[in-house]
């Protein structure tokens, strides 16, 4: 079968994975050929486990096949017995005269059907801003439209006035830090300060400034080496958008009335017979159901990847709108520019959208529960987040997983520094995680200053400057430019971690070898000190409570900087 | 996780199934809400078991929503202790306060992502027709290509004569077999027998007739309330083609290179240096990858469905092809006609096809290999049987189940009768499973006389029209008629029975309950007679040594007719 767990990675090379009860087997082999000749003749591979989560284990083989038609069977041995495991589950015997039957497949490889690296997405480090809080770039504007003075604790309503120049010029000032990648919460005409709800998507908010804005951002951006993602909130729309209007004069008559879904002759704002986002009136849902929206949302994905050049879009609330509609949006995006990443709002399990017909990755907000469950809540010990881990990464292809989107907060979310109580140590515990955790790592604007904060709007403070004109003298920022540089230096993109607790239970390892180097992470997220023995490099390390060590090729950092 | 265990049949309605170890739970409960209440309050449902497999079990629910924006998590019960199931796994406790971050949800239903019922497969019953063996009609035709003498034993290069015009002459021979819907293997120019390798998708092979053949065919089969499925070979085609032989002259200069796939400037058919279908020269896979082949392919398949009025496509060797090209054939087809039917030719798990967006539907040679392990090799006995079945439906959706075109053989296997060593018992107890399972039977012409036969060629023996004339006398006429009346009345299309064994464990049962009538199949696939305690309608019931007994509200059919 062509699942999640069967992914081709070029037209002649695939992965297989199997999954299995934990500790249930000891031994995995599978057994493959072209299925045109299978019936005479079998290769053997063995397989290795590669994750081991909290009720499975998995094992993985890379196959590299002249004829792509894979047929294959596994074979299991648990310490007593071997069986055979094919689409007629687990047997003693396994008969290949009528395998066409029942073995696994993967049918073909089709060029079209894999998912590509997007090349860049392989040392990308984000920074996300949300745009309103982040600097007053054009000071030279109409301000009458500010309500909140730069500090001070914003409401929903609040604007405090940062543009899309402000970004411009700070471009040095967030490359400082180690990101190169740029996401930008949208920046297109809305009457919030968020932005969430579009009345024009051609049109950028003249409080965040113009197209010639725009332009210069990502033109500046791409000089210095930078990638700017845009959002796309192509599931809903704001209710003051022209076609929207339309429908609320004309009613059935109005060609775009099949544009939203509506129960009803005309759209009914106070009794809200129409779909909408949340229970939003004022955000009426798309219908992507329909090729004339799909047509003009693919539309503008693609005039500003051609216009202006744009590295990319985030998907608002794209687990609501159609795999159908994602599918045509994936096929005008790559089109316009292969190297264009596409990356979902999905805070659950994505799989299903990233087998290569949909997104390039998620925000990952899984990664985002496990550090919660780990580093605040406490709900998981170093074994339970090491598990977790393993869990996450089993969900998705090799491809997919080095292109996640790790984050610890975002706009939606609490402050992740106030989530650990403001405690620096698990802080910067956390961010060595978010660094050295396969998928690329994207911090929220301000993190470098430990902003704190709860739900929206008290995790969209405006960026504190006179801090951040500092910021070279803080443990943070040698942090994470230290964190920045090993992700420079070595390529993660084809690197999975060993993920386990050291002997004791309390730390947590990662445990690469990249280019024969390797590169551990020991987490002592507990409140004593714990000694380390690196049998690798037959040395003991104090690592105090709520520390990390990191060694690479050898030479130690932790992650307090001592 | 929108998964395979999670379905919406209407934009309201969703079913939602568990899959768990076998026998390790005795209750599941969901509790859902819409993903934005989900904090404040849960609503309950109670799963149900509705398969019970080799190593597995599943639950269902059925759930109608207001707001399809759907969370849940389970509550699982294994006789001592209740857990959680969660994103996060197994947990004695959940915090619902938090569960954005890790429930499972169906995130919106939107219309593009249901896989509808094609109406008229409901109550569908099929006659597959090898076209060159089944009856030559057009007697006025140049037979100089035949020579095969009617009746002969073929070999892979037999030519006997059967056309298109010959099945209209017997539309009503089939009609009377209870079938009401046919699917012709391949009806275009090709050189073969078979036409598989086909040279011009928009001529009807001379051969078979002509453009009105086809016409009338279709035309006098709606007259009966009768469906035409034609055979779409669009993985590979000929290498007469006038695109290949375009390329042969010319190479890379054509404007068809990149319809195939070519390793070098210019197909050499000595060396092979393009993709083909097997390893078949002459017949070049097609790259549908490229815009312009899917543009040509899903072309005709429209134009037979507008200019034709057929009533759906069966796909040729469609694992190989890319999903892709399906999901633009699918809309393509859909769009001229909603209730065409979309049936792949997958021997394995197509699950991933069968999600709304490519198929409705598959050969189910999963069903073919559990007959065969069943009534021909006996390697299951009904125990094993009935997990297999179970194990069979739990791969797809409700929908797709009632859509599966169920067979015993065809054009690819060898008989089913020949299967069986021409067991009559054996056979009719396999016919009679055949037309009772969920789904839609599909009997291979000839099977009604009983026709012999191993691998082709030997499966595509002429039919026997001497036999055929007096079918009304035979016993498999009565039985085929019986059972198709049975389906005719009853609407299985809903239905699922329980498939278990009876308590000895010789009898295999599958018990249905439909608009309150019990529909029950009793299937002595052994060597002695048994007494069966029908307890629904306190009575015995004597089966004999490989008999099927069939009780529809009380009145009771045996397979034997006796």
């Amino acid at each position: 079968m062509d699942s999640s767990y069967c992914f081709p990675t070029s037209e002649h090379d695939i992965t297989i994975r199997l999954r299995t009860a934990k500790d249930d087997i000891l031994e995995a082999t599978i057994f493959y050929e072209s299925k045109y000749f299978i019936q005479q003749h079998q290769n053997s591979a063995k397989m290795h486990k590669i994750f081991s989560g909290k009720e499975f284990d998995y094992y993985s083989v890379d196959l590299h096949l002249e004829d792509t038609r894979l047929a294959y069977v596994f074979y299991l041995y648990d310490g007593k017995e071997y069986k055979y495991f094919s689409e007629d589950g687990l047997t003693d015997t396994y008969d290949y005269s009528v395998s066409f039957y029942n073995f696994f497949q993967f049918p073909y490889i089709n060029k079209a059907d894999i998912l590509p690296m997007v090349d860049w997405m392989k040392t990308a480090r984000f920074y996300q801003i949300f745009v309103d809080r982040f600097c007053i770039g054009d000071t030279s504007k109409d301000m009458g439209y500010v309500n909140l003075k730069w500090g001070d604790k914003p409401t929903p309503k609040s604007f405090a006035g940062g543009d899309i120049k402000g970004i411009t010029q700070k471009l040095d000032y967030i490359k400082s830090l180690g990101a190169n990648a740029i996401y930008l919460t949208p920046i297109f005409k809305s009457i919030s300060n968020h932005k969430y709800d579009i009345s024009d998507y051609l049109e950028i908010d003249e409080d965040f400034g113009s197209k010639k804005d725009l332009k210069e951002l990502v033109d500046k951006a791409h000089e210095k080496g930078m990638r700017i993602v845009l959002d796309a909130v192509f599931n809903h729309c704001s209710d003051e958008i022209a076609q929207f209007q339309d429908v609320l004069n004309k009613g059935k008559e109005s060609r775009y009335y099949d544009w939203f879904i509506i129960d009803g002759d005309k759209p009914d704002q106070d009794n809200v017979n129409y779909e909408t986002f949340a229970s939003c009136n004022y955000m009426p849902k798309l219908d992507t159901s329909n090729p004339k929206v799909r047509d003009f949302l693919t539309g503008i994905a693609v005039h500003y990847i051609k216009e202006y050049h744009i590295d990319g879009w985030r998907l608002d609330v794209s687990d609501e709108v159609s795999h159908d509609f994602w599918r045509d949006f994936r096929r005008a995006v790559k089109k316009a520019d292969e190297n264009a990443v596409i990356i979902g709002e999905n805070w659950h399990d994505a799989s299903v959208y990233l087998k290569g017909d949909q997104y390039d990755s998620i925000m990952n907000y899984a990664f985002t529960k496990a550090a919660l469950d780990f580093f605040s809540t406490g709900s998981l010990d170093a074994k339970g987040m090491a598990e977790r881990l393993n869990d996450l990464l089993a969900r998705n292809s090799d491809t997919v997983n080095h292109m996640m989107l790790n984050l610890l907060d975002s706009h939606d979310t609490h402050r992740f520094y106030s989530e650990v109580s403001e405690d620096d140590r698990k802080f910067k515990a956390a961010l060595c995680l978010l660094y050295l955790f396969p998928g690329v790592p994207c911090i929220f604007y301000g993190t470098e200053i430990k902003i704190p904060g709860g739900y929206d709007p008290d995790c969209r403070k405006c960026m504190d400057w006179d801090k951040a004109d500092k910021i070279k003298d803080t443990d943070i920022y040698r942090l994470l430019t230290a964190l920045a540089e090993i992700r420079q230096k070595y390529d993660f993109s084809n690197a999975y971690p060993v993920i386990t607790t050291d002997e004791s239970g309390d730390v947590l390892e990662l445990r690469y070898i990249i280019s024969d180097t390797g590169i551990n992470l020991y987490i002592n997220n507990t409140d004593k000190d714990v000694v380390l023995i690196d049998k690798d490099n037959c040395v003991e390390h104090k690592i105090s409570a709520y520390e990390t060590l990191i060694i690479v090729g050898g030479k130690a950092l932790l992650s307090t900087l001592k």
